[in-house]
């Protein structure tokens, strides 16, 4: 198995996240997106869409689009699972998982800041602007979705790590990589990332743990 | 069981052909994205994300997310079924759909064009090229994706519609509303898309026969 990375992806750390919990150690493949690596003849050919990740799992074409990765696994790859068993509780997981990885996160990857700043002449204030305000509305909305919500438990749902805190994590990271979140403001966000980051597989899986961050990577 | 929607919505005319393939038929619950009514308190309760579509379905809270409701649907109403059997394959579904409502439908819905016009001061020109841009590039990907893959037939997949159809024809007519998108670049996309428009479940759920749209909506 092998899994085409970078370490500041938002969804190559879902991705790295649920192969951890999983269980599952595939050779790490690095693509530097800030270098334009994805655009390179050698990765275009395995993913024309030029987006990180893709996993190969065996023989066959890779498996690109993280949140269809993700659900792959889950299937092939049932324990430890990701997603509760009654489909009401699938939907709730995975409704906080795409509040964030669907409303959120497509506004923070390089080629749309990129576009704002080609096509709108963004700066940095208004660049950071805009990726506050995606990312503290999901974190708003998720929040609420949370608090509201008796399958709450020590993790998004329950007890034990879901879907939801493998696409949680990764947003809340990126927006602590780009701006000071005020955390005060979703207590129960705040306390389920601590939580996850309590535990070995999301740390093994952070971007700043990654053999393809720099040495300065913070967080 | 209640659905919660807008004719433009693109996410809410997703839902609305699984509904109508699946033969189910509930209750249509109107809510103008244009007039703001999705931020007024009734809705606002029931979705607090403000956003489209919801799916009220016996007891229970309202289902919300386009791609987690059509989830719940496929493993509560199985058949006819919107993913295929194998893990690979249904991946590959997967992939198509998000690669259309993850990359490229974020990017046209009225509250990122309103934040467009307000912060970065974009005009009707500039505006129309964003939309044009995301939405060409993401048709530009599954053309490549179902040229290259045996497993394309009549539909995305196979000779069925699936998952990868309901998230692709809500796609190409958010193109043909916002502009005119040249097919000839796309010749699988536009073979699909006019198979499936023959098809009375796609035309039943199509934004000009809503009953909120208005007498002048075109295409």
């Amino acid at each position: 198995m092998q899994l085409y990375t970078f370490w500041r992806s938002q969804a190559a750390f879902r991705v790295r996240i649920a192969l951890t919990l999983k269980g599952l150690e595939p050779e790490m493949l690095y693509v530097d997106l800030i270098k334009g690596e994805q655009a390179a003849p050698l990765y275009r050919k395995l993913n024309p869409a030029m987006l990180l990740p893709a996993l190969v799992d065996g023989a066959g074409p890779p498996l690109v689009q993280s949140l269809a990765i993700i659900e792959y696994l889950e299937e092939v790859y049932p324990n430890p699972p990701l997603l509760p068993e009654h489909p009401r509780d699938r939907a709730h997981v995975r409704a906080l998982a795409h509040t964030v990885a669907i409303d959120a996160h497509p506004f923070v990857v390089p080629r749309v800041r990129n576009y704002l700043k080609r096509e709108f002449h963004a700066d940095e204030s208004s660049e950071k602007r805009w990726l506050q305000h995606w990312l503290d509305t999901a974190l708003g909305v998720v929040e609420g979705m949370l608090s509201e919500d008796a399958r709450t438990g020590q993790f998004c749902f329950g007890d034990a790590p879901s879907l939801a805190d493998v696409c949680l994590i990764p947003h809340v990271t990126s927006a602590l990589m780009l701006y000071s979140p005020n955390f005060d403001a979703y207590p129960t966000v705040k306390r389920i990332f601590g939580g996850c980051m309590q535990l070995r597989e999301f740390v093994e899986a952070h971007p700043r743990n990654q053999t393809d961050a720099p040495a300065n990577s913070g967080t």
